[in-house]
Protein backbone atom coordinates (compact mmCIF):
# COMPACT_ATOMS: atom_id res chain seq x y z
CA UNK A 1 0.00 0.00 0.00
CA UNK A 2 1.42 3.44 -1.29
CA UNK A 3 1.94 6.05 1.15
CA UNK A 4 -0.48 7.65 -0.89
CA UNK A 5 -2.61 5.80 0.91
CA UNK A 6 -2.02 6.70 4.35
CA UNK A 7 -4.68 8.39 6.20
CA UNK A 8 -5.18 11.23 8.44
CA UNK A 9 -6.85 11.54 11.38
CA UNK A 10 -9.36 13.72 13.51
CA UNK A 11 -9.37 13.65 17.25
CA UNK A 12 -12.93 13.71 18.40
CA UNK A 13 -12.58 14.00 22.13
CA UNK A 14 -9.63 14.64 24.72
CA UNK A 15 -9.37 12.41 28.04
CA UNK A 16 -9.17 14.39 31.04
CA UNK A 17 -7.36 11.76 33.53
CA UNK A 18 -5.52 12.12 36.99
CA UNK A 19 -2.52 10.52 35.28
CA UNK A 20 -0.31 13.44 34.37
CA UNK A 21 2.95 10.82 33.69
CA UNK A 22 3.17 7.58 32.20
CA UNK A 23 4.78 6.28 35.29
CA UNK A 24 2.13 4.85 37.39
CA UNK A 25 -0.45 4.74 34.58
CA UNK A 26 -2.10 1.16 35.35
CA UNK A 27 -1.12 -1.52 32.78
CA UNK A 28 -4.26 -1.67 31.17
CA UNK A 29 -7.98 -0.21 31.69
CA UNK A 30 -10.42 -1.51 34.67
CA UNK A 31 -7.48 -2.47 37.20
CA UNK A 32 -8.15 0.85 39.35
CA UNK A 33 -12.01 1.37 39.08
CA UNK A 34 -11.22 4.81 41.14
CA UNK A 35 -9.10 6.30 38.71
CA UNK A 36 -12.01 8.53 37.15
CA UNK A 37 -11.42 10.76 34.17
CA UNK A 38 -13.65 12.64 31.40
CA UNK A 39 -14.41 12.17 28.05
CA UNK A 40 -14.39 15.84 26.55
CA UNK A 41 -15.50 15.76 23.35
CA UNK A 42 -14.28 18.62 20.31
CA UNK A 43 -15.45 20.38 17.84
CA UNK A 44 -17.01 19.65 15.78
CA UNK A 45 -18.50 16.29 17.58
CA UNK A 46 -19.70 17.81 20.25
CA UNK A 47 -22.93 17.03 19.22
CA UNK A 48 -25.11 15.14 22.42
CA UNK A 49 -27.03 14.29 19.64
CA UNK A 50 -24.29 11.27 18.79
CA UNK A 51 -24.39 9.98 22.08
CA UNK A 52 -27.98 9.32 22.12
CA UNK A 53 -28.63 5.48 23.31
CA UNK A 54 -25.23 5.15 24.85
CA UNK A 55 -26.52 5.66 28.39
CA UNK A 56 -27.60 1.84 28.05
CA UNK A 57 -24.20 0.45 28.09
CA UNK A 58 -22.14 -0.49 31.29
CA UNK A 59 -18.75 -0.12 29.48
CA UNK A 60 -17.16 1.39 26.28
CA UNK A 61 -14.16 1.38 24.38
CA UNK A 62 -11.67 4.07 23.91
CA UNK A 63 -9.39 4.05 21.16
CA UNK A 64 -6.70 6.88 21.40
CA UNK A 65 -3.06 7.68 20.14
CA UNK A 66 0.02 7.59 22.93
CA UNK A 67 0.20 11.15 21.47
CA UNK A 68 3.83 11.13 24.45
CA UNK A 69 5.14 8.53 22.45
CA UNK A 70 5.18 9.18 18.84
CA UNK A 71 8.11 11.40 19.06
CA UNK A 72 10.13 8.51 20.34
CA UNK A 73 9.32 5.94 17.48
CA UNK A 74 7.86 2.55 17.63
CA UNK A 75 10.18 -0.87 18.02
CA UNK A 76 9.77 -4.25 16.66
CA UNK A 77 10.72 -5.98 20.01
CA UNK A 78 9.73 -4.65 23.54
CA UNK A 79 9.81 -5.98 26.94
CA UNK A 80 6.58 -5.78 28.80
CA UNK A 81 6.58 -5.21 31.79
CA UNK A 82 4.35 -8.58 32.66
CA UNK A 83 7.46 -10.70 31.91
CA UNK A 84 9.93 -8.66 34.28
CA UNK A 85 11.16 -6.30 31.91
CA UNK A 86 13.94 -8.99 30.70
CA UNK A 87 11.93 -10.76 28.16
CA UNK A 88 11.96 -9.29 24.68
CA UNK A 89 8.56 -10.47 22.25
CA UNK A 90 7.33 -9.24 19.13
CA UNK A 91 4.98 -5.52 19.54
CA UNK A 92 2.39 -7.43 18.07
CA UNK A 93 2.61 -9.46 21.23
CA UNK A 94 2.31 -6.93 23.38
CA UNK A 95 0.14 -3.57 24.11
CA UNK A 96 3.24 -1.67 24.48
CA UNK A 97 2.98 2.38 23.42
CA UNK A 98 5.42 2.11 20.75
CA UNK A 99 3.86 0.22 18.38
CA UNK A 100 3.58 1.63 14.31
CA UNK A 101 0.71 4.01 14.48
CA UNK A 102 0.79 3.94 18.37
CA UNK A 103 -2.53 3.35 19.05
CA UNK A 104 -4.38 2.61 22.35
CA UNK A 105 -7.32 0.43 23.08
CA UNK A 106 -9.13 0.83 26.42
CA UNK A 107 -12.16 -0.67 27.87
CA UNK A 108 -13.66 1.82 30.36
CA UNK A 109 -16.51 1.89 32.86
CA UNK A 110 -19.24 4.44 31.67
CA UNK A 111 -20.46 6.19 34.77
CA UNK A 112 -22.41 9.25 32.94
CA UNK A 113 -22.70 10.62 30.11
CA UNK A 114 -22.99 15.02 30.96
CA UNK A 115 -24.84 16.62 28.29
CA UNK A 116 -22.34 19.66 28.33
CA UNK A 117 -21.85 22.29 26.57
CA UNK A 118 -19.20 20.19 25.87
CA UNK A 119 -20.84 16.77 26.06
CA UNK A 120 -18.69 14.79 28.18
CA UNK A 121 -18.07 11.51 29.45
CA UNK A 122 -17.53 10.07 33.29
CA UNK A 123 -15.91 7.27 33.16
CA UNK A 124 -13.71 4.85 35.70
CA UNK A 125 -11.12 1.91 35.38
CA UNK A 126 -9.14 4.65 33.19
CA UNK A 127 -5.06 4.43 32.12
CA UNK A 128 -5.29 7.08 29.76
CA UNK A 129 -2.55 9.95 30.36
CA UNK A 130 -4.22 13.47 30.79
CA UNK A 131 -4.78 15.29 27.47
CA UNK A 132 -4.92 11.92 25.35
CA UNK A 133 -6.37 12.67 21.86
CA UNK A 134 -9.23 10.46 21.48
CA UNK A 135 -10.07 8.94 17.78
CA UNK A 136 -13.27 6.71 18.71
CA UNK A 137 -16.13 5.61 21.24
CA UNK A 138 -17.61 2.19 20.71
CA UNK A 139 -20.04 0.35 22.85
CA UNK A 140 -18.75 -2.23 24.57
CA UNK A 141 -21.23 -5.32 23.43
CA UNK A 142 -20.72 -8.10 25.95
CA UNK A 143 -21.79 -10.78 22.95
CA UNK A 144 -19.11 -10.63 20.63
CA UNK A 145 -16.07 -8.95 22.93
CA UNK A 146 -15.98 -10.68 25.94
CA UNK A 147 -14.81 -14.36 24.73
CA UNK A 148 -15.09 -16.62 27.53
CA UNK A 149 -12.66 -19.00 26.12
CA UNK A 150 -9.80 -16.79 25.10
CA UNK A 151 -6.65 -17.87 26.28
CA UNK A 152 -3.91 -14.83 27.22
CA UNK A 153 -0.20 -16.01 25.88
CA UNK A 154 2.45 -14.76 28.58
CA UNK A 155 0.00 -12.18 30.08
CA UNK A 156 -0.94 -14.08 33.59
CA UNK A 157 -5.08 -14.38 34.08
CA UNK A 158 -5.17 -12.25 36.98
CA UNK A 159 -3.29 -8.71 37.59
CA UNK A 160 -0.36 -8.97 40.03
CA UNK A 161 -1.34 -9.08 43.57
CA UNK A 162 -2.10 -5.61 45.27
CA UNK A 163 0.57 -4.82 47.37
CA UNK A 164 -0.77 -3.58 51.19
CA UNK A 165 -1.18 0.80 51.08
CA UNK A 166 -0.56 2.92 54.02
CA UNK A 167 -0.75 6.37 55.03
CA UNK A 168 1.56 8.27 57.01
CA UNK A 169 0.67 10.83 59.48
CA UNK A 170 1.26 13.29 57.30
CA UNK A 171 -0.26 12.14 54.46
CA UNK A 172 -3.30 11.73 56.75
CA UNK A 173 -3.47 15.12 57.71
CA UNK A 174 -3.49 16.20 54.27
CA UNK A 175 -5.91 14.00 52.66
CA UNK A 176 -8.38 14.86 56.25
CA UNK A 177 -7.64 18.75 54.55
CA UNK A 178 -9.05 18.04 51.13
CA UNK A 179 -13.23 18.41 50.33
CA UNK A 180 -12.83 14.46 48.42
CA UNK A 181 -9.93 12.90 50.54
CA UNK A 182 -11.95 9.67 50.41
CA UNK A 183 -11.82 9.55 46.85
CA UNK A 184 -8.19 10.83 46.28
CA UNK A 185 -6.91 8.52 48.52
CA UNK A 186 -9.14 5.34 46.79
CA UNK A 187 -7.09 6.81 43.68
CA UNK A 188 -3.69 6.38 45.34
CA UNK A 189 -4.41 3.20 46.87
CA UNK A 190 -5.31 1.67 43.69
CA UNK A 191 -2.90 2.75 41.34
CA UNK A 192 0.60 2.47 43.93
CA UNK A 193 -0.99 -1.24 44.86
CA UNK A 194 -0.04 -2.04 41.48
CA UNK A 195 2.85 -1.50 42.14
CA UNK A 196 4.97 0.84 39.45
CA UNK A 197 8.25 0.31 40.56
CA UNK A 198 10.12 -1.12 37.41
CA UNK A 199 10.57 -4.98 37.75
CA UNK A 200 14.50 -4.44 38.25
CA UNK A 201 14.14 -2.45 41.34
CA UNK A 202 11.84 -4.92 42.95
CA UNK A 203 13.51 -5.89 45.80
CA UNK A 204 16.51 -2.96 45.55
CA UNK A 205 17.16 0.52 47.67
CA UNK A 206 14.75 -0.35 50.31
CA UNK A 207 14.62 2.80 51.25
CA UNK A 208 14.49 4.37 47.56
CA UNK A 209 11.25 7.02 47.69
CA UNK A 210 9.47 7.27 45.08
CA UNK A 211 7.20 9.96 43.50
CA UNK A 212 4.52 10.43 40.92
CA UNK A 213 2.25 13.68 39.35
CA UNK A 214 -1.13 12.22 40.33
CA UNK A 215 -4.37 14.17 40.49
CA UNK A 216 -2.67 17.70 40.63
CA UNK A 217 -0.46 16.17 43.68
CA UNK A 218 3.22 15.48 43.91
CA UNK A 219 2.64 11.58 45.62
CA UNK A 220 5.87 9.89 47.37
CA UNK A 221 5.84 6.67 48.78
CA UNK A 222 8.46 4.19 50.04
CA UNK A 223 7.96 -0.11 49.94
CA UNK A 224 9.09 -2.09 52.70
CA UNK A 225 8.52 -5.57 53.92
CA UNK A 226 5.31 -4.68 55.36
CA UNK A 227 3.96 -2.93 52.48
CA UNK A 228 4.12 0.45 50.60
CA UNK A 229 3.58 3.90 52.76
CA UNK A 230 2.70 6.80 51.38
CA UNK A 231 4.95 9.52 52.88
CA UNK A 232 2.78 12.56 51.49
CA UNK A 233 0.93 14.44 48.63
CA UNK A 234 1.70 18.03 48.19
CA UNK A 235 -0.13 19.89 45.93
CA UNK A 236 2.16 20.54 42.61
CA UNK A 237 1.66 24.14 42.84
CA UNK A 238 1.38 25.01 46.61
CA UNK A 239 0.67 29.15 45.86
CA UNK B 1 -7.56 20.41 19.16
CA UNK B 2 -5.99 21.94 15.99
CA UNK B 3 -6.19 20.49 12.51
CA UNK B 4 -2.73 20.77 12.07
CA UNK B 5 -2.74 18.10 15.27
CA UNK B 6 -4.30 15.70 12.73
CA UNK B 7 -2.42 12.17 12.93
CA UNK B 8 -1.46 10.22 9.85
CA UNK B 9 -1.68 6.93 10.05
CA UNK B 10 -0.21 3.94 7.52
CA UNK B 11 -1.77 0.52 7.03
CA UNK B 12 0.54 -2.30 8.98
CA UNK B 13 -1.13 -5.23 6.86
CA UNK B 14 -4.25 -5.89 4.22
CA UNK B 15 -6.96 -8.14 5.16
CA UNK B 16 -7.60 -11.00 3.19
CA UNK B 17 -11.12 -12.61 3.42
CA UNK B 18 -13.85 -14.27 1.48
CA UNK B 19 -16.06 -11.12 1.85
CA UNK B 20 -16.30 -8.92 -1.31
CA UNK B 21 -18.85 -6.42 -0.76
CA UNK B 22 -20.47 -5.37 2.30
CA UNK B 23 -23.87 -7.47 1.78
CA UNK B 24 -23.95 -10.34 4.46
CA UNK B 25 -20.48 -9.49 6.24
CA UNK B 26 -21.58 -10.62 9.69
CA UNK B 27 -21.98 -7.86 12.31
CA UNK B 28 -19.50 -8.14 14.26
CA UNK B 29 -16.72 -10.62 14.65
CA UNK B 30 -16.60 -14.47 15.74
CA UNK B 31 -20.40 -14.58 14.97
CA UNK B 32 -18.85 -17.05 11.99
CA UNK B 33 -16.34 -19.48 12.91
CA UNK B 34 -16.03 -20.69 9.52
CA UNK B 35 -14.89 -17.04 8.36
CA UNK B 36 -11.17 -17.18 8.02
CA UNK B 37 -8.93 -15.13 6.41
CA UNK B 38 -5.52 -13.76 6.36
CA UNK B 39 -3.58 -10.81 7.83
CA UNK B 40 -1.24 -9.87 5.36
CA UNK B 41 1.86 -8.03 6.59
CA UNK B 42 2.71 -4.48 4.51
CA UNK B 43 6.06 -3.49 3.84
CA UNK B 44 8.20 -1.99 6.38
CA UNK B 45 5.68 -3.95 8.23
CA UNK B 46 6.78 -7.46 7.07
CA UNK B 47 8.89 -8.34 10.27
CA UNK B 48 8.15 -11.67 11.65
CA UNK B 49 9.95 -10.29 14.92
CA UNK B 50 7.26 -8.39 15.36
CA UNK B 51 4.98 -11.15 15.77
CA UNK B 52 7.36 -13.14 18.26
CA UNK B 53 5.08 -14.20 21.60
CA UNK B 54 1.81 -13.95 19.55
CA UNK B 55 1.18 -17.63 18.97
CA UNK B 56 0.37 -17.78 22.90
CA UNK B 57 -2.79 -15.89 22.21
CA UNK B 58 -6.28 -17.48 21.47
CA UNK B 59 -7.43 -14.12 20.12
CA UNK B 60 -6.13 -10.68 19.01
CA UNK B 61 -7.57 -7.36 18.44
CA UNK B 62 -7.47 -5.88 15.00
CA UNK B 63 -8.08 -2.28 14.53
CA UNK B 64 -9.00 -1.57 10.87
CA UNK B 65 -10.25 1.42 8.42
CA UNK B 66 -13.77 1.06 7.07
CA UNK B 67 -11.91 2.17 3.59
CA UNK B 68 -15.11 1.41 1.45
CA UNK B 69 -17.22 3.99 3.59
CA UNK B 70 -14.60 6.83 3.94
CA UNK B 71 -15.95 8.44 0.56
CA UNK B 72 -19.88 8.41 1.87
CA UNK B 73 -18.79 10.49 5.65
CA UNK B 74 -19.55 10.07 9.20
CA UNK B 75 -23.57 10.33 10.28
CA UNK B 76 -24.40 11.67 13.19
CA UNK B 77 -27.14 9.28 13.98
CA UNK B 78 -27.56 5.82 12.66
CA UNK B 79 -30.48 3.02 12.58
CA UNK B 80 -28.78 -0.15 13.67
CA UNK B 81 -29.79 -3.27 11.96
CA UNK B 82 -30.14 -5.11 15.56
CA UNK B 83 -32.94 -2.22 16.21
CA UNK B 84 -34.90 -3.43 13.01
CA UNK B 85 -33.37 -0.45 11.37
CA UNK B 86 -35.76 2.18 12.21
CA UNK B 87 -35.05 3.18 15.72
CA UNK B 88 -32.28 6.07 15.70
CA UNK B 89 -29.46 6.25 18.03
CA UNK B 90 -26.57 8.30 18.16
CA UNK B 91 -23.07 6.68 15.97
CA UNK B 92 -21.08 6.41 19.39
CA UNK B 93 -23.89 3.92 20.69
CA UNK B 94 -23.21 2.29 17.79
CA UNK B 95 -20.24 0.01 16.08
CA UNK B 96 -21.75 1.59 12.47
CA UNK B 97 -18.88 2.10 10.27
CA UNK B 98 -20.13 4.98 9.07
CA UNK B 99 -17.96 6.98 11.81
CA UNK B 100 -15.91 9.77 12.43
CA UNK B 101 -12.57 8.17 11.37
CA UNK B 102 -13.76 5.31 10.02
CA UNK B 103 -12.15 3.43 12.48
CA UNK B 104 -12.84 -0.49 12.84
CA UNK B 105 -12.61 -2.53 15.99
CA UNK B 106 -12.86 -6.78 15.64
CA UNK B 107 -11.76 -9.77 17.81
CA UNK B 108 -10.70 -12.35 15.68
CA UNK B 109 -9.33 -16.04 16.66
CA UNK B 110 -5.58 -17.05 15.78
CA UNK B 111 -5.37 -19.87 14.28
CA UNK B 112 -1.76 -19.56 12.41
CA UNK B 113 1.26 -17.00 12.46
CA UNK B 114 3.06 -18.33 9.00
CA UNK B 115 6.41 -16.62 8.64
CA UNK B 116 6.03 -15.75 5.39
CA UNK B 117 7.44 -13.68 3.29
CA UNK B 118 5.56 -11.97 3.98
CA UNK B 119 4.25 -12.56 7.68
CA UNK B 120 0.41 -13.45 7.86
CA UNK B 121 -2.18 -14.24 10.47
CA UNK B 122 -4.16 -17.35 9.79
CA UNK B 123 -7.51 -15.79 12.03
CA UNK B 124 -11.38 -17.00 11.82
CA UNK B 125 -14.87 -15.25 12.85
CA UNK B 126 -13.43 -12.30 10.80
CA UNK B 127 -16.10 -9.83 9.21
CA UNK B 128 -13.70 -7.75 7.60
CA UNK B 129 -14.02 -6.84 3.74
CA UNK B 130 -11.23 -8.45 1.76
CA UNK B 131 -8.69 -5.55 1.10
CA UNK B 132 -9.27 -3.84 4.11
CA UNK B 133 -6.02 -1.60 5.84
CA UNK B 134 -5.01 -2.57 8.98
CA UNK B 135 -3.93 -0.46 11.53
CA UNK B 136 -3.06 -2.73 14.74
CA UNK B 137 -3.02 -5.64 15.96
CA UNK B 138 -3.01 -6.10 19.66
CA UNK B 139 -3.34 -9.70 21.55
CA UNK B 140 -6.76 -10.38 23.50
CA UNK B 141 -5.76 -9.81 27.22
CA UNK B 142 -8.47 -11.95 29.17
CA UNK B 143 -8.02 -10.01 32.39
CA UNK B 144 -8.65 -6.49 30.75
CA UNK B 145 -10.25 -7.34 28.13
CA UNK B 146 -13.37 -9.86 29.17
CA UNK B 147 -15.74 -8.21 30.95
CA UNK B 148 -17.71 -10.42 32.95
CA UNK B 149 -20.34 -8.04 34.36
CA UNK B 150 -20.46 -5.59 31.28
CA UNK B 151 -24.15 -4.83 29.83
CA UNK B 152 -24.93 -4.64 25.81
CA UNK B 153 -27.31 -1.52 26.12
CA UNK B 154 -30.00 -1.66 23.17
CA UNK B 155 -27.75 -5.00 21.92
CA UNK B 156 -29.23 -8.14 22.71
CA UNK B 157 -26.98 -10.37 24.89
CA UNK B 158 -27.03 -13.02 22.44
CA UNK B 159 -26.95 -13.08 18.35
CA UNK B 160 -30.32 -13.45 16.73
CA UNK B 161 -31.39 -16.85 16.30
CA UNK B 162 -29.91 -18.53 13.26
CA UNK B 163 -31.75 -19.60 10.30
CA UNK B 164 -31.81 -23.26 9.20
CA UNK B 165 -29.69 -23.64 6.05
CA UNK B 166 -30.22 -26.11 3.05
CA UNK B 167 -28.17 -26.71 -0.21
CA UNK B 168 -30.46 -27.02 -3.44
CA UNK B 169 -29.72 -30.31 -5.69
CA UNK B 170 -27.53 -27.61 -7.74
CA UNK B 171 -25.60 -25.99 -4.83
CA UNK B 172 -25.17 -29.73 -3.59
CA UNK B 173 -23.67 -30.36 -6.52
CA UNK B 174 -21.37 -27.23 -6.82
CA UNK B 175 -19.88 -27.68 -3.81
CA UNK B 176 -19.62 -31.88 -4.70
CA UNK B 177 -16.90 -30.08 -7.10
CA UNK B 178 -15.00 -27.93 -5.07
CA UNK B 179 -11.57 -29.10 -3.84
CA UNK B 180 -12.29 -27.77 -0.70
CA UNK B 181 -16.43 -27.54 -0.58
CA UNK B 182 -16.69 -28.84 3.38
CA UNK B 183 -15.25 -25.09 4.19
CA UNK B 184 -17.34 -23.33 1.74
CA UNK B 185 -20.83 -25.50 2.80
CA UNK B 186 -19.69 -23.90 6.68
CA UNK B 187 -18.91 -20.30 5.25
CA UNK B 188 -22.43 -20.17 3.29
CA UNK B 189 -24.46 -21.99 6.32
CA UNK B 190 -22.32 -19.50 8.99
CA UNK B 191 -22.96 -16.55 7.05
CA UNK B 192 -26.48 -16.74 5.42
CA UNK B 193 -27.70 -17.96 9.06
CA UNK B 194 -27.35 -14.64 10.53
CA UNK B 195 -29.59 -13.86 7.47
CA UNK B 196 -28.31 -11.14 6.12
CA UNK B 197 -31.49 -9.26 4.83
CA UNK B 198 -32.29 -6.07 5.48
CA UNK B 199 -34.71 -5.77 8.50
CA UNK B 200 -37.71 -4.26 6.75
CA UNK B 201 -37.85 -6.97 3.79
CA UNK B 202 -38.11 -9.67 6.42
CA UNK B 203 -41.62 -11.04 5.69
CA UNK B 204 -41.91 -9.21 3.05
CA UNK B 205 -41.35 -10.52 -0.59
CA UNK B 206 -41.44 -14.44 0.23
CA UNK B 207 -40.01 -15.45 -3.64
CA UNK B 208 -37.24 -12.67 -3.94
CA UNK B 209 -34.08 -14.07 -4.68
CA UNK B 210 -30.96 -12.45 -2.82
CA UNK B 211 -27.21 -12.90 -3.95
CA UNK B 212 -23.94 -12.05 -2.35
CA UNK B 213 -20.33 -12.17 -3.94
CA UNK B 214 -18.29 -14.21 -1.00
CA UNK B 215 -15.21 -16.23 -1.73
CA UNK B 216 -15.13 -15.90 -5.21
CA UNK B 217 -18.80 -17.07 -5.48
CA UNK B 218 -21.81 -15.60 -6.40
CA UNK B 219 -24.30 -17.24 -4.04
CA UNK B 220 -28.01 -17.01 -4.85
CA UNK B 221 -30.58 -18.17 -2.09
CA UNK B 222 -34.45 -17.46 -0.90
CA UNK B 223 -35.77 -17.32 2.15
CA UNK B 224 -39.24 -19.63 2.82
CA UNK B 225 -40.92 -20.75 5.86
CA UNK B 226 -38.87 -23.38 6.34
CA UNK B 227 -35.42 -21.50 6.67
CA UNK B 228 -33.30 -20.43 3.68
CA UNK B 229 -32.10 -22.42 0.84
CA UNK B 230 -29.25 -22.04 -1.49
CA UNK B 231 -30.09 -22.14 -5.23
CA UNK B 232 -26.41 -22.16 -6.49
CA UNK B 233 -22.91 -21.12 -6.01
CA UNK B 234 -21.45 -20.32 -9.41
CA UNK B 235 -17.80 -18.81 -9.49
CA UNK B 236 -17.53 -14.99 -10.60
CA UNK B 237 -15.64 -15.70 -13.16
CA UNK B 238 -16.45 -18.83 -14.79
CA UNK B 239 -13.69 -19.18 -17.46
Amino acid sequence: METSQDIRFEPIAVMRSPFEEKFAVPRQSGLVPAATGEVVFLPPFDDSAMLQGLRGFSHIWLTFVFDRCVGQGWRAKVRPPRLGGNREVGVWASRSPFRPNFLGLSAVRLIEVVSGPPPRLRVSGVDLLDGTPILDIKPYLPYADAIADAVGGFAPAAPVSPLPVTFSARAEATLAQIDDGASLRSLISGVLALDPRPAYRRGAEPDRVYGVRLAGRNVRWVVGEAGLQVLDLDPIDPD
